[in-house]
């Protein structure tokens, strides 16, 4: 077998077979195929793409690669949970406790922000004492006693895809459906858990700028995903504006601990609910109404809160700032945006929102920036709410006195200001379970 | 500038401007932009192509990465020739003496052959003493004297062209009309001639198996040389069936000697009295009739053979071999393929016939292959002749006598034999000029 008969097959738009994906796969993980067959390649993907058995076996092949993560010792069903990606995307620190109060098990790990999007260890870590690296058995025991265990990725997961998308990102083949799809389930597939549910973000400040795009990359995913054996479902939610109204890494975990306590903003506490029935639906707790109901409890009784707590205290966390927000540290420098017009909020780019909250220090530019875990930023005004003159769009907050106002002038840049109220948009578009779209 | 940005361009099929052309091809040239990069944004023009804008400014960049040979010490029109490649193609041999016996200038760098197509230069090597490389001097006035000089290819050459070609070889980017057109042409561009005839094979042992692609392919090249101010013309020519009778070095060279003795194989100098004066119309002699007609007088006075004498023996070889060809090294071990039955020839494969005479020794399998001078085949019945029982279809010639069975073996599967005689194909398809197609 030769890559170069491959390039030439999959530019004339014929079917890789097993064997080559796997010839392919390994031959340039071992260093045989060079770096620019393989982009060669890439870019034949980019235009002919792959079809569903083809990106399952690329993506079985790259989960293959490397550590297989055996979850066995963990009883009952373990769900996993995948978000593409967003600003102010905490639903994370809520779901997994929300589903492990209602017998779900999640054995999950996560990985750190980069560029405009956040990280849910990044989140972790900025609760004092906070253990994001568990041996195995401590992980194993979390989840057992408390029904979930939040941790740092180790280990070697997919290195194939590591080596591709490191290749994919100097050589334009990042926006390929085939290849995002099998990048992101070949970890989940490596990490293990019996059922994965996939937050598909769409929108401005998602990689998917379209719905159409979105439910593609879903129904691509929920396809692998239960090709290798995993029941999966897909959630395509809103990302033109920031989920909630907390950008930042303490700030997201008060947001967030707000919504177990019952009062989090409506945005967040609705998808966040959605994200959790559907996670006990795939754990078999019932129909997606019960489970929505059963979500619905463990916030009302606090059992939610409760586990969070002991999860956070199991792994060498201070849950006293969980009760107590003010034992957090705080950002020395704030500054509040105010309105200089009356009118509605008619725009947010929450891309770019994003990228204010790196500038405050809240994210990484490279992945050796350090991070302000107390810097970002709360929005006052979303998407459609009224605004008059002299109000407060938002609060920045930061320990770089000097990033004030370049974060201003950005945060300006992001939203728009009209005269008329907009339309509302919905927070989920659709849900995708093999071979049924259902769109909201 | 980011090679990154100009890959994603091209993917979104996008015009890249004359400056990220440039700095594409200077970048790649001097190692700043890596292989991988290069090789994504070759399939990524592979799928989209290139305007006749953007393939005209590649070549000249790619022409100007090296030398630019400076042939002003030549007086008039000096004139060009390229062949795409082809089995048993030694048309140079014939039109350059041609062309130079009725007043045009021919100074023509060759190359070697490779595969099974064979090149100029190994061909006039089968002469005793003849130098293919002269001094830049010995050349122009090789050329001022005697109308033409034929040598190897010298000096720094379109380098940039040379890198890209390695990496298209094996990256399956090969087979791309602006890619071939550029590749081409840079290589005349930069060797200085005022004008080009391209001699476009199409057919089975042709890289253009399809008349429209062929067509496709001159007009491209006629749009380069034409945009760099260079008067180009293309005539697309068959290459289903070899051109003459003879494959192999010296057995090429003793065809050719017939041809300008006026007694060679029909097909052969028919093609080459069109090419002659198509190039000699390129050197404003004429119209294309009266430069016919001067072609065909080159021949029946004999001026045309001593053109090509005057040359061999100016560049040190023997041209009584020419004239005597029992002084031409013999062939050890010969053997006719007889037919086993009665019919008429309906299929050649010229390609397999040229892996024949590789097998037989005329060629090179790699590029550090030997070539056997006297090695090689020469065809008794071609494409629609009759064939009874028992008579020659071809006789081969070699060395190496335990090449003789699978020579023979090939050439069998290389042609077949049916009941009725097949429709004629025609030699010449097509003309190509500026804006003007006309197909014969």
């Amino acid at each position: 077998m030769r890559m170069y008969d491959l390039i030439e097959k999959k530019k004339r738009n014929e079917v890789l077979t097993d064997e080559e994906i796997k010839f392919m796969i390994s031959g340039y993980v071992n260093g045989e195929i060079p770096d620019y067959q393989m982009s060669s390649m890439l870019m034949a993907i980019w235009f002919n793409g792959m079809n569903d058995h083809e990106t399952t076996e690329l993506t079985k092949v790259m989960a293959n690669s490397g550590d297989m993560i055996d979850l066995s010792a963990i009883e009952g069903k373990k769900v996993d949970k995948h978000s593409t990606g967003g600003v102010g995307d905490k639903t994370t620190l809520i779901v997994a406790p929300i589903v492990a109060a209602c017998g779900g098990k999640v054995a999950k790990m996560s990985g750190r922000g980069l560029g405009h999007t956040g990280g849910t260890i990044d989140k972790l870590e900025s609760i004092p004492g906070y253990r994001i690296a568990l041996t195995r058995e401590e992980f194993f025991n979390t989840v057992n006693k408390y029904g979930l265990s939040l941790i740092g990725q180790t280990g070697n997961i997919a290195p194939a895809d590591k080596k591709i998308y490191a290749l994919r990102d100097v050589t334009a083949t990042v926006d390929c459906i085939p290849l995002i799809a099998s990048s992101i389930m070949s970890k989940k597939l490596a990490a293990g858990s019996d059922c994965i549910l996939l937050d598909v973000k769409t929108g401005s400040g998602a990689f998917m700028k379209t719905l159409d795009d979105s439910i593609k990359l879903a129904e691509t995913m929920v396809a692998i995903g239960e090709g290798a054996g995993r029941r999966t479902v897909a959630l395509i939610t809103d990302m033109d504006t920031p989920l909630g109204f907390a950008i930042g890494n303490s700030l997201e975990v008060i947001e967030s601990m707000d919504v177990l306590k019952g009062h989090g903003p409506k945005d967040l506490t609705e998808v966040s609910l959605q994200l959790a029935a559907n996670m006990l639906y795939l754990c078999e707790k019932g129909s997606l109404e019960e489970c929505k109901k059963l979500a619905e409890k463990s916030i009302a009784d606090g059992s939610a809160f409760e586990t969070f707590c002991k999860m956070v205290k199991a792994q060498g966390g201070d849950d006293s700032v969980l009760r107590d927000y003010d034992k957090f540290a705080k950002a020395p420098y704030q500054r509040e945006i105010l309105s200089d017009r009356n009118g509605f909020i008619t725009k947010m780019d929450a891309e770019s929102i994003g990228v204010t909250s790196v500038i405050l220090g809240a994210g990484r530019e490279t992945k050796e920036s350090d991070i302000d875990f107390s810097a970002g930023l709360v929005i006052h005004k979303k998407y459609g709410d009224e605004i008059k003159t002299g109000e407060s769009l938002a609060t920045l907050y930061t320990s770089k006195e000097n990033s004030l106002d370049e974060a201003e002038r950005r945060y300006r840049l992001a939203i728009k200001i009209g005269n008329d109220q907009p339309k509302s948009e919905p927070l989920i578009y659709a849900r995708v379970e093999l071979d049924k779209i259902e769109k909201f």
